[in-house]
C-alpha cells in the first residue's frame, strides 16, 4: 500500500494515473500534479466516472525546487513518476533527494537551450542517490523502456552474447490529420531532427538526420520506410551490454511527415533559438506546440497500430541466433481503456510497472539506474497482463541485420 | 519642386526613396517615416552615399491618427507615399484629409483580422476627398498600379473593345533560400491562401485555393506553372472597364512553393487569429514572419528576373485583335540600382512615377481614383526611362484565352 505522486498530466500521464488507479492494491493512494492543474482535475474526474478511484490532484511548477519540495513534503509519497518535461527532470531529482522520495521517469534530461540527448547530467546523480538510499530509475517508458528491458530478458534467457542490436519502432496509425506529431511536438521535433547515430564497434557513427533509410516489415502493419536515428536507450544499453557490437534505433516515418518536417525547418519554427517579438522571448518551437494539433486529441479517431521491438542478432550454445521480441498496440484499444492514443499508451503503462516493481520490492538498489541493469522477468510479466503484451520470434530474418 | 513624405521603410519604401531621389527635379525635398525610425536611417545613409541626395527621417506609429497628423503638420509634404502595410491605408488617408495632402498606395486596405481584399473601405472615401479637394490615388505599384495602366493604355490605343483580359504575374527568380516570400509574408501569405475569384460575364466566379492551373510561357523565362487567384486590381478594372468579358490574375508557383505553403497551412501558421500565448496576443502568421527571411535580404543573390504584363482580347475597328504588354525585371540589376530585389523594385518604381503624376499636374482632380481611370501616356513614357521598359506583342497566341 504505498502513496505515488504522478508529476505531468499530458498524454502519458494520464495514462499512468488510469493504470496506477487499475493496480490500487499497490496504487493504494495516487496524487498528480500540473502546472496547470485543470489538466490533473479532468484526468481524474474521468478516472472517478471510469474506474470509481479517487485521484487527488495539485498544482505545480516542476521547474521550482522549493515548490516541488513543498509539495512532496505534504504528500509524502514513496515514489514520483516523473511524466512531465524532460527539461524538468533535474529539479524533479533534487527535490526527490531532498525529502527521501524514490524516482522514476520516461525520458532523459535534456537542457532547453541545446537539442542534446544523453545521460550524463542525470549520471550524475549517481552518488547522490547512493548516499540517500533511493532508487531513480530512468528511462522507464517504452523506448526507452520497454527496449532495455526486452534487451536484458534476451539476454538473460536466449543469448551468451548480444552482438547487434535494432530497435524498431513502428508507428503505423493514422490520426487523419494532415500533421500533428505523437507526443509533445517539442519534444518531439527536437528529437527527430537531431543528427543520427549509431554505436558500432565502441564509437558512435554519425549520421546526417533521415540519412539511413530501409524498408522494414512490422507484424501486422506491413512494409514502411525506417530511419536510424538517435534515441537515448542506446548509450545506455550499449554500456550495460558491452559486447554488442552494433546498436541502432529505426524510426518510421511518412513522406507527408517528412516533408511537414522539412518545412517546419525551412521556415524557421524548429528553432529553439529565441526570437524577441513583442518584447518577450519567443521560442519558435515552443509557439509551434501552440498551433499544432494536441497530442492528447489524436485518440479519438486514431486508427491503427504502433509496433515497436529489438531485433538481435548474437551467439547462443556457441551458435549464431536470432531473436525478435516486440509488442504491437493498438491506438483505439489505448484510447477505449484511458482515453489516450497509443504512443501516450506505450508509455505510460511501462512507467507504472516500473514504479509498481520499486513499490512491491522487485526492483531494488539505492543509486540511479537504467531499467535493464533490473531484472526484467517480472517486469515482462506485467508487461503482458497492464496492455502491452509481447510476442517473440526465434532465428527469424531479421532485415536489418 | 515639392516635398513629400515615403510612410514605410521596407523593400518597397528604399525603392521609392532611391527613385524620388534620382528625381530630384520633381521631388525636392524628401522625407521618410516609419515605426522603426533606424530602417529609415539606413536608406538614407544609402541614397547619401549612393546617390549624394539627402533623405530626412522620422519616426512614426501609422496605426495612430493623431500621430500621423502631428508629422505631417511638421513636415508639410505636397503628397504622402503610402508603401507602409495595408492595414494602415485608411489612417494614412484620415491623416491627409484632416492636413490637406495628396495621398498614393500600392495596396488596399485589408482589415487586420480578416482577410479581405477590396476596395469597398477606400472607395468609401470618395466624397471626403472630393470636398477636401484632395487627390488620392490607389494602388499604384506593379500589380495593383502599372497592370491598369497597361489596361488603360490598351483601352486608349489599340482597342475599341477589351473582352478578355489576363494579367500574367511571373516570378523566374531564384533567391537561393529554401522558403522566402518576395514582401511581407504576412500580407503575402494572406493573400495567395485565399479562394481564388476571376470575374467572368459580370459575375465573380469563385475557386479554390490554386484551383485553376495552366502553364505559361514567359518572355525570357519560359514556361512556368501558373494559378489563378484573386488579385484586387480586377475589382477596379473590371469596373472601369465595363466591356471586359472576363478578367483573371494568374501567378507562377513552384512545387516546392506550394508545398511550403501546404505545409505552413496545415501546421496553423498561417492562421490570422490570434493565440493566447505567455499573457499576449500573438497572431501566427504575423510570428512566421520573424522566422521567414526578410526580403530585404533576398537582394544579394537573387539571379533571374520578374515578368509581369496583360494578355488582352478585344475588338479593334470590328476585327478581333491580341495584345501583350508586359515589363521584364532583372533582380541583380533592381538590387545593382537600389539595394533592393526586383519585387520590391517593380512596386515601387510606379509608386514613385504616379507621385511624379501628381506633383507635376499630370493626374489632377479631387477624389479617390485607381491608376486605370487617369491618362496612361505620360506614365507609360516615365515607365521606359525610370527602370520598367514595356514591351508589346500584337496579334499572338495569347495561351490564356
Amino acid at each position: 500500500m504505498s502513496r505515488i505522486l504522478i508529476i505531468g498530466a499530458g498524454g502519458v500521464g494520464r495514462v499512468v494515473a488510469y493504470k496506477c488507479a487499475q493496480n490500487s492494491e499497490v496504487f493504494s493512494d495516487i496524487w498528480m500534479a500540473s502546472r496547470t492543474q485543470s489538466k490533473c482535475d479532468q484526468i481524474a474526474k474521468d478516472i472517478q466516472a471510469n474506474l470509481g478511484v479517487n485521484v487527488h490532484t495539485e498544482q505545480v511548477d516542476a521547474d521550482n525546487v522549493p515548490e516541488l519540495v513543498a509539495l512532496i513534503k505534504k504528500i509524502q509519497p514513496k515514489l514520483i513518476i516523473n511524466v512531465a518535461l524532460p527539461y524538468q527532470d533535474l529539479t524533479i531529482m533534487d527535490a526527490c533527494l531532498e525529502t527521501g522520495v524514490h524516482y522514476l521517469d520516461t525520458a532523459n534530461y535534456e537542457p532547453k537551450d541545446e537539442a542534446k540527448f544523453e545521460y550524463s547530467w542525470q549520471w550524475a546523480y549517481q552518488d547522490k542517490f547512493k548516499a540517500a538510499g533511493l532508487t531513480a530509475v530512468l528511462g522507464c517508458g517504452f523506448d526507452p523502456g520497454v527496449t532495455g528491458i526486452y534487451t536484458a530478458y534476451a539476454a538473460k534467457h536466449h543469448f551468451d552474447e548480444i552482438q547487434y542490436l535494432d530497435i524498431v519502432d513502428c508507428n503505423g496509425g493514422d490520426h487523419g490529420k494532415a500533421f500533428a506529431t505523437n507526443f509533445n511536438p517539442e519534444i518531439n521535433i527536437r528529437e527527430i531532427t537531431q543528427k543520427g547515430k549509431y554505436w558500432e564497434n565502441g564509437n558512435w557513427v554519425e549520421t546526417e538526420p533521415f540519412e539511413i533509410k530501409q524498408e522494414l516489415n512490422y507484424p501486422n502493419i506491413g512494409v514502411r520506410d525506417s530511419y536510424v536515428l538517435y534515441h537515448e536507450e542506446l548509450e545506455s544499453i550499449t554500456k550495460n551490454f558491452p559486447s554488442i557490437k552494433r546498436a541502432r534505433f529505426w524510426m518510421t516515418f511518412g513522406q507527408e511527415y517528412l516533408t511537414h518536417l522539412r518545412v517546419i525547418q525551412n521556415i524557421g519554427m524548429a528553432s529553439i533559438v529565441p526570437i524577441k517579438y513583442k518584447g518577450i522571448d519567443i521560442v519558435p518551437l515552443q509557439f509551434l506546440k501552440e498551433t499544432l494539433p494536441d497530442p492528447g486529441s489524436l485518440g479519438d479517431n486514431y486508427e491503427g497500430e504502433t509496433s515497436i521491438g529489438c531485433r538481435i542478432k548474437g551467439l547462443k550454445d556457441g551458435e549464431e541466433k536470432t531473436y525478435y521480441v516486440y509488442n504491437n498496440c493498438k491506438h483505439q484499444d489505448a484510447f477505449n481503456e484511458t482515453g489516450a492514443q497509443g504512443v501516450s499508451y506505450t508509455t505510460g503503462v511501462p512507467a507504472m510497472i516500473g514504479a509498481m516493481m520499486v513499490l512491491t520490492g522487485e526492483w531494488t538498489g539505492a543509486g540511479v539506474f537504467n531499467v535493464e541493469e533490473f531484472n526484467p522477468d517480472p517486469f515482462m510479466d506485467k508487461l503482458n497482463t497492464e496492455g502491452l503484451p509481447w510476442h517473440e520470434q526465434h532465428n527469424i530474418d531479421l532485415e536489418v541485420l
